[in-house]
């Protein structure tokens, strides 16, 4: 299930950045599950990781690489995460980047590996090796391109995750495409799943990892599905240099805005993806004390199977709202001060139900399946929004089946 | 569902404790819904309550009684928790000692109101007072009144839940008799859903606070269903104090592991009734460099949807054991010593899956209804142990229609 529709965008080509991928019959045949993103000379990479400690052998292996040299291809792999896979695991990953500078001659370091998939079983760098060649040989830049790598990096999703994005640098036009993957396991802790975002623009690579980390923070960092961090969570952003420079403090806001466009895009898109997702709900929390603070209480009402198993039987149960609320262990928590709203109806004030509320309004809202509840705590001026999706028997039934 | 057999254990009279029910018809017509109990003259009473900020107008009014006399009443109530229902909530849970002064004569101020139920309805006050006649009439100190009791706190429960323990206290033996409810919105914090227990041994206040404090840390604080603390949570200990005296480090002791014994056992019962449950796990964490970090760890795990669901469908699918482990943001955490046990099965070791390990001898324990799984981080002396249900479809169906 998914809620909404969506289709992928038209992408624009971005100048330095080609994509190729391949049916390596990984874990399935007939499948795409081999993607390889090629990098011009002169660009700028900055990468966000999963902060599982369990983190997988590729993610290591590329946070490596990564600080050595400025890449020069990536290669990921759906239908197997190569992770909790120890010493064999981290030899599999650098065994991929080999097979790259063996076919193209760049540096083994200079090749980032991905992986994502089930977690535990040895990566099989054969069919990986094999689908290569193919992989390099159909390398494009248009929009199929960019398309057949969005299809070829997903695992339990039902759709392709797109977005695009431009933006005004010095009278110059600059472009972003990003694509992701991401439907289970997901409540991402510095990155997401797996994004991959382009742009032309022409960013030095200090600028380029803060901006990263900023947008991170509020795109990828403030979605939930099931609580579960990923031990393959990575972010990468490229920016080819083959457009307007992005330094000033103008051109800086400009791109962080096209930057956060497009990472809310996907991140939102994750959501709508969730598995078993058959809500999505936004949730807005203000008047903290500190982001911190309202990112624990969004988080809190996002994690609670009672919320959660509520939303997906469209019933405006705000009693567990307000249970979930009061157990965030927000410190000398007065409750009077809080107010809960469903979209514009006040469900809760002064430590109870309010006095304006029917049944009938509630429902009303709960029956949509895009749904915002407000939760203003009357504490500060801090707020955070986080997107999340319900709990229902279709999440049970992937998620009991998944290996199977 | 629930797992495996329990049956409610025959219990003795306890001297100085009598508990009457009654039918008041409080959300369904003859239904066992209303319970008081009589404490006489001369006992202690000892109490934990919910840390949810949101607690309930019962919860606010018993420990406000609590503080300023010794209790002779406890009137309970289940189908309606009067939480969320701000200052009315209170005037309510004050009417129903209202009412138990006006029948018996003791101070207002000598009761304690304790809801269970759906939040943020109205209590219906004038069924309770309505009911409290015939459940003061049927007073009684047999086991049948325990489970009569037992019975009249229930609400998605699908059993009754006692327990009794007995230890020898300077040569006489002390009985301790305890029931409880319980089966979602489980994650106590402080307390559980609601528990009392009773014994006839003879202890001061201050020493039944402490003990009852330990306990319930070793016990109720160390289960979750479904990670959501309820606002109602309440653990009360009730020392009649017409048998043996409690004094000496020995009878402490003595008293200690027989209170253990009553408080875990309810603690258990309550996840073996988890709501849909299929699974009782024991997670057992060791070898941490704190307590809470090894209780952070079990929750983690225990809270796990991907886990849960991963047991309801009896896989042994340790990639996401492994991956909840690392999240759970220890710090400085070397993956390399841990190890993972699924009961005497190593699943886990130097990062990634035990070399001894096969599917079939994973299996063969994840099809079982009583799953232990270890888990040692070695970095320190430090342990908890912590029991959680499974997440399965029956979950998502009684919490999808739980207000229909």
């Amino acid at each position: 299930m998914a809620v909404g529709q969506t289709s992928f965008p038209d992408m624009p080509v971005i100048e330095g950045i080609r994509l190729g991928s391949a049916k390596a019959g990984i874990k399935k045949p007939d499948r795409r599950d081999l993607v390889v993103i090629e990098i011009a000379e002169g660009a700028s990479v900055a990468g966000t990781f999963t902060r599982n400690a369990f983190c997988a052998a590729p993610v290591l292996v590329a946070r490596e690489h990564l600080a050595e040299k400025t890449p020069r291809y990536m290669v990921i792999n759906t239908g197997n995460a190569n992770a909790g896979t120890g010493e064999q695991g981290l030899r599999d990953a650098r065994a991929c980047c080999m097979a790259i500078r063996e076919l193209t001659g760049v540096p083994y370091d200079a090749v980032l590996p991905f992986s994502t998939g089930v977690i535990g079983e040895p990566l099989p760098v054969n069919s990986i090796c094999f689908g290569l060649p193919d992989a390099l040989a159909n390398m494009g830049d248009d929009s199929v391109a960019w398309q057949q790598a969005a299809e070829g990096i997903l695992t339990t999703d039902t759709r392709t995750k797109g977005a695009v994005a431009t933006c005004e640098i010095g009278g110059q036009s600059v472009t972003l495409n990003g694509i992701a993957k991401g439907s289970g396991m997901i409540r991402p802790d510095m990155a997401t799943m797996l994004a991959f975002v382009a742009t032309d623009a022409a960013i030095e690579r200090s600028l380029l990892e803060s901006l990263l980390r900023e947008s991170v923070a509020r795109s990828f960092n403030c979605i939930t599905v099931d609580s579960d961090t990923s031990t393959n969570d990575a972010c990468m952003l490229i920016a080819t240099r083959r457009g307007a420079a992005v330094a000033g403090d103008d051109e800086i806001a400009a791109f962080r805005e096209a930057l956060d466009k497009v990472l809310i895009d996907l991140a939102q898109q994750i959501i709508r993806d969730g598995e078993g997702a058959t809500k999505f709900v936004t949730l807005e929390v203000s008047q903290a004390s500190s982001r911190q603070e309202a990112l624990d209480v969004a988080f809190t009402v996002a994690h609670s199977p009672l919320v959660k198993t509520a939303l997906y039987a469209s019933d405006a149960n705000w009693g567990r709202i307000l249970a979930a609320v009061g157990r965030a262990r927000v410190e000398d928590f007065d409750v009077a001060r809080v107010t809960i709203d469903l979209d514009d109806v006040r469900l809760v004030e002064q430590g109870g139900r309010a006095e304006s509320y029917t049944e009938e309004a509630g429902s009303a809202i709960m029956a949509r399946e895009d749904i915002v509840i407000r939760i203003a705590l009357g504490r500060g001026e801090s707020a955070a929004t986080v997107w999340t999706s319900d709990l229902s028997h279709d999440y049970v039934t992937i998620n009991a089946d998944y290996r199977s």
